[in-house]
């Protein structure tokens, strides 16, 4: 099959190796697959990732166990976990440390005609939602998580820090429920892009500090030290971006101003399927470019460009 | 009088001048300091500080407008606050914008004759407290501020990194509050020495992960790293000292595994200085060394020896 690896470089390949579908799981066909920040890093030697890139994406299951989901349009939860282990038990299951993840650990991913996801991960689409909105599922779950992981009062002043395409989707997540969010970022041409979506966007360099939370989405390890000078003392900062690159940090700020720094990852596909089915936000005005599969290295090169928010692989 | 004072390095000065009492203000004439790491990283650059060093302290009340205070045993809060900004209307003096700090910020400090803190920052000690017990006040209260910030259930598996000063007296007042703790340390003779009172002390390179809790008392940037890979997904991470240099961190395993990373400074003094009154906990095997004021630059070299724990300074 043809699909996007790294492997010492990335490259195209048409003689990939397809998916084996182990018992318990289903094959789907790839629609569409975003590219995210993280391939980015992976593709810079995060996480030491070699095989198909990809975990973002809407698709077709082809073959499976569970005979409801043949032929149905389905989004995917990343995290295959064993279900056996004491996290599991706890629901702790995007926690398990005997998971596979979806194109960024033993698990190859999205950027290929196929892949293979437990059948407990596939959620189906509804009709009425398109592909090229259900392929935000898994970047608006990971923003709704920052909500199910601690409780932010409407009233509190939220920032988003970073103007990217994972920036601008936990903005309109916030925004969708009913949170005054400020993006603050670098570049001209992004904020004005979610300006014009509503969103209140900022030059970061001009704005001021005592904000509540400030969700760090700027892709860079150094991101954290500007937001420990934009967030309040006891306030909250959420570390939302990883990156293969370290960065010095002296956080005795963090101890003097007692922050609370909350990493958060992965969040749950049903509320998220269920917000964007329900019309609470649209991310598809941040679609930069899409690129069908024979031209994902294109794709992936456009994603790394800073004028680009999302960048979409049409893979069928 | 008599001071220890950091001003392009350390010296013992007998010509220091006295403090001037404020409105609102009293003189205490130090009876006994205590050395804390951040007198060390002080020393080292931290926060720039030039003034007299010091924050943990007992003395007694010699100059005072608040006529019941005048010859009263007593401890300090070290955050002078203004009282009228908006933190300090929300409770917050403690992180007061405005505020100065003993032996710290803006503030000269307790390794001296004589210093001054508002009226409303001391607290009458107990006749039954000796010297050398209260003056462990302010960091028994900066280990209760965990416990202030968070809700730690009893049943939680809790590791202090560092069997240094700070993580035993953090160590001591968890014990005392009914949690299993354990000490993590590179120090054979410290390790030892906690275990002679009772706390469960292991090298740190022998502890196995996976704990609910991890309170970073290692005075290193660098600690967090090794945090991070002792705490259990979604679990807490405490930072508890401040140090003058950073470190090279890469704080994906945060966001991966969803920790929260708490900054923690100092707490309240009355629930401590109650504690020690009520014999909750006695910090006082965990004196290494006593010495005079005008040995005081001694006092310092001694502290800065890994093989002492608490060094206190006798001023009067």
């Amino acid at each position: 099959m043809r699909a996007i690896v790294l492997d010492n470089g990335l490259a195209f390949r048409s003689d990939y190796p397809p998916p084996a579908r182990p018992p318990g799981e289903s094959i789907v066909r790839v629609l569409t697959a975003g590219i995210c920040g993280t391939d980015l890093e992976l593709a810079r030697g995060y996480m030491g990732w070699k095989g198909v890139l990809g975990h973002e994406f809407v698709g077709e299951v082809v073959e499976s166990e569970t005979s409801g989901l043949v032929g149905r349009r389905v989004v995917g939860g990343i995290n295959a976990a064993c279900r056996r282990c004491r996290l599991c038990a706890q629901g702790l299951e995007r926690h398990c440390p005997n998971r596979t993840v979806l194109g960024i650990l033993g698990r190859d991913g999205a950027f290929a005609d196929l892949l293979a996801l437990p059948d407990g991960n596939l959620y189906p689409v509804p009709d009425s939602v398109p592909d090229e909105l259900a392929v935000f599922t898994e970047p608006v779950a990971a923003a709704y998580e920052i909500l199910e992981q601690t409780a932010v009062p409407r009233n509190y002043r939220v920032l988003v820090l970073g103007d990217g395409r994972l920036g601008a989707v936990a903005a309109m997540v916030l925004a969708a429920e009913d949170y005054h969010v400020t993006v603050g970022g670098h570049h001209r041409e992004k904020l004005a892009a979610l300006s014009a979506l509503g969103l209140a966007a900022q030059p970061e360099a001009e704005l001021d500090g005592g904000y509540d939370v400030v969700i760090d989405c700027t892709g860079s390890g150094a991101g954290l030290l500007r937001a420990l000078e934009l967030v309040r003392p006891r306030g909250t900062i959420v570390l939302k971006s990883t990156a293969a690159a370290g960065a010095n940090l002296n956080l005795a700020p963090a101890v003097v101003n007692e922050i609370n720094i909350l990493g958060s990852r992965c969040g749950r596909m049903s509320p998220a399927l269920d917000a964007l089915a329900a019309g609470r936000l649209d991310p598809r005005p941040l679609i930069s470019g899409i690129f069908p599969l024979d031209d994902g290295l294109q794709a992936l090169e456009a994603a790394g460009k800073t004028s680009n928010l999302k960048i979409l692989i049409k893979v069928s």
